[in-house]
């Protein structure tokens, strides 16, 4: 049985949404994981009580005295609160007794006690989140998506190879395609970084490298190569665009909503609303630590917690880490980058 | 009279969409302006020669042999090729026979020939290019939209002042809010550039600044200050976003068509379309030259030029750059930045 650990404090809308979401991930999914809540007892006890009809066979509870707030200083929280619900439930990976976690709480603590607790493979320079981003067909992987502000060309060449990897063994691409997010395709386009970045890609031979691409290809597809599976940028970028793309989908599902009301029962239109919601894609698994860490968004439902689990679950079934591990220890062998 | 020179050679659809933009806008716009297109005389000729019932008492034509291709390098392009239809377009400018240019060609070259030509109005660092994102209420102002891919803090706060007065003066906002596009709004978010940037803009108190804002608030407004009225970002991240925005909503726009074509012909539906529909808002100013030089999209349509004339006009009207040359007089006067 795989397990993984819920924090149920984590998010604005901790523990219900967490609760709700573990509950759905136990009774919808595949009967292959249990659930680990990680949080104060008496709270996860309460809230519990309010889904009376619960076969609580696949649940275990997992006291943390602590929480660590959404605006709290990331690495100070995570040194000074050892019984937090993100500590304790990393602190059981890192044990052996558990094979995943899932939060929504502070996203910086999170990556900070990600790193710490679990460690980097060898040759990681850094940790990176990945999102997807729905497109007109598949779901493209963007990294990073905010853990790292300024990155250097092998670190951004380091997040070509994660991302590869996810692609290839969770969402099952024989060959994930890589693109560099950039303001133009020629090679000598963008900043300094971008630049050698690029030209340390293109000298990537077990990367399925297809060169710079724009802010137009990561949802659209590029002209040449159609969806590209991976897009590769710093934190900065990936951040200003996840938000911004939540918001617009946000923007256009409104705009709909308010000009044709009628439209909104038909199962196609449903269907495409669904498409546009982050929450159907889980959280964002957190690459290149030892281990499985996923991180949700702060606002999630329940059923972003569910899908969430879902990631986790089929990150684990993978083998998804030892693989990230294997990959970096054959570049650091010296085959070629 | 206004005088409006048009690259009739430039853009990806020239010189159609642009003779066509031009004679729209010439029977639709109040009749305060004159057309120069600038062009290879044969060519806008018979491209005219289509359009047989134009009026051509407003509409000159200027001779230019060469055109710059959309691929050349702007710099060594705008210098060898003086009879090019961007040079004698903005040297008509220069020589005081126009009030503003529009073109659809080379951005680069179109920067570079803005910048040489017209100069910079004491104590800008660097023009920028200015471009309006629809929201879900009015349209709020992104600079750089990818002129300056590597801003320096100083520069970052410049394009602040230009999209102040510009959204001021041409779009009538009475006391714009600027907003610093970052990771997060607590300041020590972002980079060591976007934290300077941000406590320079903290002490312009001739700014309306309202903070750090995230990725969601450009469309989607600010939770405290509603829609911000001027973004404030480098070009790498405004390209980046710029281009992405364009394919979303045409990728939203495809899923609404395929899934609800019936609905398509419904008057608010075709509005919606129009609102995410970029050729509305004509082209990107150029700000802080010593003139007026618009800049469109290379795929732009005739309704897209004609909307980039109509900015033309508004900013000539409004005298939009002598006020920009007085807001950095006062600054570089030692007025409170």
């Amino acid at each position: 049985m795989i397990r993984v650990a819920v924090d149920a404090m984590g998010g604005d809308n901790a523990p219900q949404a967490e609760i709700a979401g573990a509950l759905q991930a136990l009774t919808s999914l595949p009967e292959r994981f249990v659930i680990q809540l990680v949080g104060r007892s008496e709270v996860i006890t309460a809230e519990l009580a309010k889904h009376p009809n619960t076969d609580r066979s696949r649940l275990e509870i997992h006291e943390a005295a602590e929480v660590i707030g959404m605006a709290e200083k990331p690495l100070a929280a995570v040194r000074s609160k050892r019984k937090s619900s993100i500590v304790v439930g990393l602190g059981l990976q890192k044990a052996g007794e558990s094979d995943a976690f899932v939060s929504a709480g502070n996203t910086g603590a999170l990556l900070a006690a990600s790193t710490l607790l679990l460690g980097l493979h060898d040759g990681v320079e850094r940790a990176t989140v990945a999102t997807l981003f729905p497109t007109s067909s598949q779901p493209v992987l963007v990294l990073d998506g905010g853990a790292n502000v300024d990155c250097s060309p092998r670190e951004l060449v380091g997040f070509a190879y994660l991302g590869t990897v996810y692609m290839r063994d969770v969402l099952r691409r024989p060959s994930p395609t890589v693109g560099l997010l950039n303001v133009g395709e020629e090679e000598e386009k963008g900043n300094a970084i971008s630049r050698e970045a690029h030209a340390l890609l293109r000298r990537s031979s077990r990367l399925h490298y297809i060169g710079n691409i724009e802010g137009r290809d990561i949802v659209a597809g590029h002209h040449k190569y159609g969806v590209v599976d991976v897009v590769v940028c710093d934190g900065f970028v990936g951040n200003v665009i996840l938000k911004f793309y939540e918001s617009v989908a946000h923007l256009f599902v409104n705009l709909v909503k308010e000009r044709a009301p009628d439209i909104l029962g038909r199962p196609e239109i449903k269907d495409l609303f669904r498409f546009l919601d982050y929450s159907e894609y889980g959280g964002a698994p957190l690459l290149g630590v030892k281990g499985i860490s996923i991180i949700c968004h702060g606002a999630s439902t329940a059923n972003a917690i569910k899908n969430a689990i879902r990631v986790a679950v089929q990150s684990v079934e993978v083998d998804l880490s030892r693989h990230i591990g294997a990959e970096f220890a054959q570049r650091e062998a010296g085959a070629p980058a």
